[in-house]
């Protein structure tokens, strides 16, 4: 499968569409997902140009997968969580919507389920408050 | 939280107990899943004792998401899967049951949803049938 240049999170990287960003460096970056499914629901995606888990590199998916682990950590503890789920989806039959590599990182909490996928954020203003925590912890951490 | 050594992927680890395996180097581990959610459904595995993605160390964890990686590719292609659903669970409230870091690599297939987990499979052999596919494309990858 082929690599689509102008997927939305593509946009992203380049800088053409907005996100609340937590973590950037130079291969990898990180932010808030608009359809959260628990509150503090954020992806880390590669900057390499990635359709999925199947056709990424070592370099990079190691890369990506540090920033995972050092972001559900933070994130954990900034949100005050009790859990973290993470789930990759590749191709459309996996459960993969946008086709650039994406980890979902979702802090959970105690005898909370996951709300169902595709609710939008009624109010942007949430992750941002949610996006300022994480990076407060990445920060002192 | 600490690392328990009794749990059953420590176990499986050291021989004490059996497991379907498909996959082993000095770091890594994979084998079928005994309640798989859908056909080809395997984990993979540190063998350094980490409770979860929490507590991994980088090196450990870039070993186990290559492996991830490879196997997501064969099993693929030897199940004939048209997707890959990759989870991982840390904390109870995160959905972990066994504490010792584990990814899930769950084949998915067009028009079909995952089965409800905890559900045990009935015919351990064709687990073993599944593993022999996925050894076998694996050997001529």
């Amino acid at each position: 499968m082929s690599y689509d240049e102008q997927n939305i999170f593509a946009k992203i990287i380049r800088g053409e569409l907005p996100a609340e960003k937590i973590y950037e460096d130079q291969m990898v970056l990180a932010f808030m997902d608009i359809m959260p499914r628990s509150p503090g629901h954020f992806l880390v995606i590669p900057k390499a140009s990635a359709r999925n888990i199947l056709d990424i590199d070592n370099e990079n998916l190691c890369a990506v997968i540090k920033v995972v682990k050092k972001l559900a950590v933070a994130s954990k503890k900034a949100m005050n969580a009790t859990g973290i789920t993470i789930q990759q989806f590749s191709e459309a039959d996996g459960g993969q919507e946008v086709f650039h590599l994406h980890f979902h990182i979702i802090p959970r909490y105690e005898g909370k389920p996951m709300d169902r996928p595709g609710q939008m954020v009624k109010d942007m203003s949430i992750l941002s408050l949610q996006a300022n925590k994480i990076k407060a912890e990445l920060g002192s951490g």
